[in-house]
């Protein structure tokens, strides 16, 4: 962040960074307004500022990357990774970060040890149809499920539509983990099963972790496990040795 | 890392934190070893000490995370986050990473803006069975698929297998992106096209981003479109107010 000399970002996220802040240019902006901002910090950068475009948990998933980059290309415009020798409009590059499915899988224990697929429920950019596939092709997978923007303010129903498709394939005890505002003010962390998945407040700041059939609830920590104990039969004892016996991985 | 008093991990990982020690108690293991690896982190937490067990990325997707906790299921211990007043065997908590899924869509700019799966390719404890119907249904969801563990030294004929079945589902120009030990000494980084899938070296360090039905190249990025731009018309000429005129997210 030191190395920016303009800052821009959705006014909650530059909040969250004020004390990183060493006095540069800040550009905040507001909600929905992706497309101005995203262009604005493209414009910086073309007139030669270096611009770090803040976005939330982690740029390249559901983030801001990839708007600048749909846009460079509409333009047309010429990006590389810095160090790069070739002549271009800006020098690009993503810094990743720890996203919402890490740090909400962390605070739920291990909920993601398997395969897993990521789907936003926000039918804002997509249509519900092609959401309401996905999530019966996942369930029918058994991937475990991470939901993302579950709800807003005038986006409502579809966490009941996601409950009652899942309930057709999944069972009702299927573990849920529900992570508000994952390591930050106000977080908090419920698991829940599937059927009553509608009993806990949820906003569009919420990730839910749906478990596939063989996760459960452990303590206050949800488990899906890989198969390690399974192939290697481990209970009450030990069997120290048990990784040299396995094949390769 | 400072607060721990004991350091276990696969040897490989320690080497590459090697810097941030500072005088604890360190203990390797070989691969393959995550059973004894797991088991004696637990045992050395029983016994009083301040236990960091270190797993690659984040240990909370695919990592060491769930075999700890299914552990301590199968021992019937009790474990809760540190600061809980509860009386248990001892206190855990996953700390989240960058995972190498995020690591490696910055490297390639922006595959994951939309929902994706992710699947690992070793069939070592799952039936490949189960991995190649993932594999299909997420191929017809239109998910941009992510690949761990693609190949290893003893394991070498799958990704041939999911390139003939994901070419039966989606177009051979599909862009692909191979990322070698992201963010680390090696990294090496193509954007391929599915067709030409076996065609660049892969290895248990390489993870493999295969783009959905909407997913461009655009120089050296691989971009997978949100649909910001289609929503609002946005080519050559930018309209600054566009943010204004949508509808909730």
């Amino acid at each position: 962040m030191d190395e920016a000399q303009v800052v821009v970002g959705y006014k909650t996220y530059l909040e969250l960074i004020e004390p990183l802040l060493t006095g540069q240019d800040v550009v905040a902006s507001g909600m929905k307004a992706e497309v101005k901002r995203c262009g604005l910090a493209i414009d910086r950068a073309r007139a030669g500022a270096r611009v770090a475009l803040v976005s939330s948990g982690d740029a390249g998933i559901y983030g801001m990357a990839g708007l600048v980059l749909e846009i460079c290309a509409a333009r047309g415009l010429q990006v590389a990774p810095p160090g790069d020798e070739r002549s271009v409009d800006f020098y690009f590059q993503v810094i990743p970060g720890v996203p919402a499915l890490a740090a909400g899988a962390a605070l739920l224990g291990a909920p993601l040890m398997h395969d897993f697929a990521c789907i936003s429920l926000s039918d804002l950019l997509t249509p519900w149809e092609t959401i309401a596939r996905r999530l019966e092709l996942a369930a029918q997978g058994d991937f475990v499920i991470v939901l993302y923007n579950p709800k807003s303010k005038k986006r409502h129903w579809q966490l009941e539509a996601v409950r009652d498709l899942l309930l057709r394939i999944r069972s009702p005890q299927t573990p849920v983990g529900i992570v508000r505002r994952a390591m930050r003010a106000g977080e908090a962390t419920v698991i829940a099963s599937l059927q009553d998945l509608l009993d806990y407040p949820v906003d569009m700041q919420t990730v839910i972790f749906v478990g596939n059939s063989q996760t459960f609830a452990y303590g206050d920590y949800m488990i899906t496990p890989r198969g390690y104990l399974a192939k290697y039969r481990v209970g009450e004892e030990m069997p120290m040795e048990a990784g040299r016996r396995s094949s390769d991985a």
